[in-house]
């Protein structure tokens, strides 16, 4: 499936029928959210994959209810790093210079460029730009379920600080950003099967400079 | 060409050798920015779309001198509005309701929920999560660009301020967040595109929890 049919076909399901989706395929869409482009190839951010009975219900508990939670087979949680730190970073670069059979030090002008740029600003800042990057990865795990013909339900509304607690996320350095349940819609109880995809009208979307 | 092969296929590119990409592929790039999910759907985004050579070069100059902003054929910069207010919520549920044929105010409850919450938040929370929306968006294009074997290359290093400045972006309720040269590699001239493609051990960004 092309990735605009995949993402025509896709929608936020809200109703999902409980059938499991095979390994091969939650594999196939955790390699996309694996290969997303992030700044400066930090992938500053991990991937959760819950498929646990009654973790999934006390998620459920903390994400206003959501029955998708626990319908779907699969849930992803995107959870980005609460800072960048120099460890952090030298560690990517380490591995970089590694995997490429480089000598170490190759980057590391790069790399102490942006440490110094990172380890100046707030945690709150460096989150914020973490959780950015994430959400690339969410994008794309987001198009590789719908080229599979998996369903997916991005999720915001949860308790963050809860369900960080839930999965001691603090302890890791990580916060949660995102949700993402994996199943297949319940056709003929999802009120929004069948209604129009609507977007922002193009000529206010876009923005042309000739 | 399948998402996981096109996102094997693409990397940051950093020398592009001027050809431009046909107006189709660029066309079907955008519709993947446009057909991105959003919170609530509200799309809090635009992308503005810089061809002119003159342009290009202002934005060169402001973006750390990277030569792929005037190699490329297209620019596309993702910028994010810098509030939720009512007027702008509002108008997209309408458009929904329309679109749809729904009665007006089908939404009203869902809406005037999101408004309540959004509009207690500082503009600077709101414009971090629009931007977290772009993000999503700018990824979709990115694969959707490796898909055309366009190549693209996803840029955070620019001055946001000086940006945002030249394209009148704060007279339109906008603040830029990433660009994205869009062109074809120059293969002989970047000394990227024969590195191997290195991410963080599977083992340490994946969590199962079972």
């Amino acid at each position: 499936m092309q990735l605009l049919d995949a993402l025509n076909w896709r929608y936020a399901t809200k109703k999902m029928n409980g059938q499991p989706v095979p390994q091969e395929k939650v594999d196939n869409i955790l390699e996309a959210a694996y290969l997303a482009p992030t700044s400066s190839g930090l992938q500053p951010f991990k991937v959760i994959i819950v498929t646990d009975e009654a973790m999934k219900r006390k998620i459920r508990e903390i994400a206003s209810d959501q029955s998708q939670i626990t319908d779907s087979s699969h849930v992803l949680i995107f959870a980005a790093w609460d800072n960048y730190t120099v460890e952090r970073i030298n560690k990517v670069y380490q591995h970089i210079e590694t995997e490429r059979g480089l000598p170490e030090g190759t980057f590391s002008d790069y790399k102490n460029r942006i440490t110094a740029l990172y380890t100046k600003r707030a945690a709150e800042q460096n989150f914020e730009h973490a959780a950015r990057q994430a959400y690339i990865a969410f994008g794309l795990a987001i198009a590789a379920a719908a080229e599979l013909q998996v369903d997916a339900t991005p999720m915001e509304g949860f308790d963050n600080a809860a369900l960080d607690e839930l999965l001691q996320l603090p302890q890791q350095g990580l916060k949660s950003v995102t949700l993402l349940p994996l199943g297949y819609r319940d056709s003929e109880n999802d009120w929004l099967v069948n209604q129009k995809k609507v977007r922002t009208p193009k000529d206010e979307f876009f923005l042309q400079i000739a």
